[in-house]
């Protein structure tokens, strides 16, 4: 018999080698997993909703795993957790959940965001945590070119170019959300999945847009061809925020 | 003949051991003037507004160097010492001043801001950016403490022990402003000046005052005593902002 415990996970990405567990053993995974070990004194598996680059940041990052004869409750869980992982990785909720529960099978959504500073010079607080583009960004543009990803598209042109290519590349997205306040601008996608890479490739070509590299009708003959250019504008991982998982 | 360029500077204190120049090279005014010498091609000296120790944040320090035949106009030594500083230290800004200017002399007070966080959980994001007290705090209480400061003291009592203490204990706190956002608390502290470890030291005692460990009489019996007490709780130096300094 085996209890399986859900968590909400936060994190600041820049300390770590991404999501994935490695070698190196300095993965968010694998912190996790080691608190588990040293807290209930079995290897553990968890599952996480999906992964995360290095330097890429989660507000509600989602993971499970599966606890034989855990006498703890869930909020000890959360409390033991904390207590032994490193400050730039919380958990900020645990919760028993029903064995047919997986964290990344049952998701029915993510939501991203992305920040990126306009103004000529990064604040120092910010560093790792939004895109520095000194330059002035086309509203417009910029509104144009996000609503374009809007809908079901075969996003294989935003994708990364991997061995392993996703048998079906087709995703939904729900809405793309700009937002400015200030020198900042916040775009937020919230869609049924995402492809490796997806969002910065998205927000590379919104910006590129933005700065009058591309046009937004380049933009949408990019997405129709279903095919990824030689040359794309990735957005660096230290701007991106998964916001949360939506089951 | 020399100019004098006046300089407002932000930094992540997390990354470096404060502003005061040491043997080991790695705080705040060794990296600036580095970044001079790199650039000029000569040594200089800096001088600071006052200093911040290791872990304490600035929005707006401010620090003046004298150059000797610099052909460079403000806004390309604003370029050029960015191009060459650590992203964590960002000049915002640089202006050639006259020779009776002086960043720490001339200073007629300064803005230094405290944030706690009062949730359970610290969000990862906040770790080294907000003293993470997990308790209820009295709002009103918090109130009472903070006006106790305003107004003209000898703040001996709110001062770091020191081999060499300043002569003159005596500052003017013109405001005390308490902000609540969700579960943030921010003290903003305006005043002519600050002793060494002043404002960490009073916002100890107003959370203390918050989490009911003292009384707001308490605290005011201790600012008239003038007299440091043996145990005095010091506010960690991640959730100090050095906001401005005034001239």
């Amino acid at each position: 018999m085996f209890r399986r415990l859900k968590l909400i996970v936060a994190y600041d990405g820049a300390p770590f080698a991404g999501w994935q567990s490695q070698k190196h053993g300095n993965t968010i995974q694998d912190h996790l997993e080691r608190a588990f070990e040293r807290i209930g004194g079995k290897r553990i598996r968890l599952h996480g909703a999906g992964r995360t680059d290095a330097g890429v940041h989660a507000l509600g990052q989602c993971a499970h795993v599966d606890l034989a004869d855990s006498k703890l409750k869930a909020t000890d869980w959360t409390r033991a957790l904390n207590a032994t992982l490193p400050p730039q990785i919380r958990v900020l909720k645990c919760m028993f959940v029903s064995g047919d529960f997986h964290a990344r099978l049952s998701a029915e959504g993510k939501v991203y965001r992305y920040r990126v500073w306009t103004g000529a010079v990064l604040p120092p607080l910010e560093y790792g945590r939004a895109w520095h583009v000194a330059q002035p960004l086309d509203a417009a543009r910029i509104r144009k070119a996000a609503r374009l990803f809007v809908g079901r598209h075969d996003f294989r042109a935003f994708a990364a170019n991997r061995g392993h290519p996703e048998p079906d590349t087709t995703r939904t997205l729900h809405s793309v959300t700009v937002q400015r306040a200030g020198r900042f601008l916040a775009l937020e996608f919230d869609g049924d999945g995402f492809l490796y890479k997806m969002v910065r490739l998205m927000v590379g070509s919104i910006v590129d847009c933005g700065r009058e590299r591309v046009t937004p009708a380049e933009v949408a003959a990019q997405l129709r061809s279903a095919v990824a250019a030689p040359r794309r504008m990735v957005a660096p991982a230290g701007g991106l925020f998964l916001v949360r998982v939506r089951y």
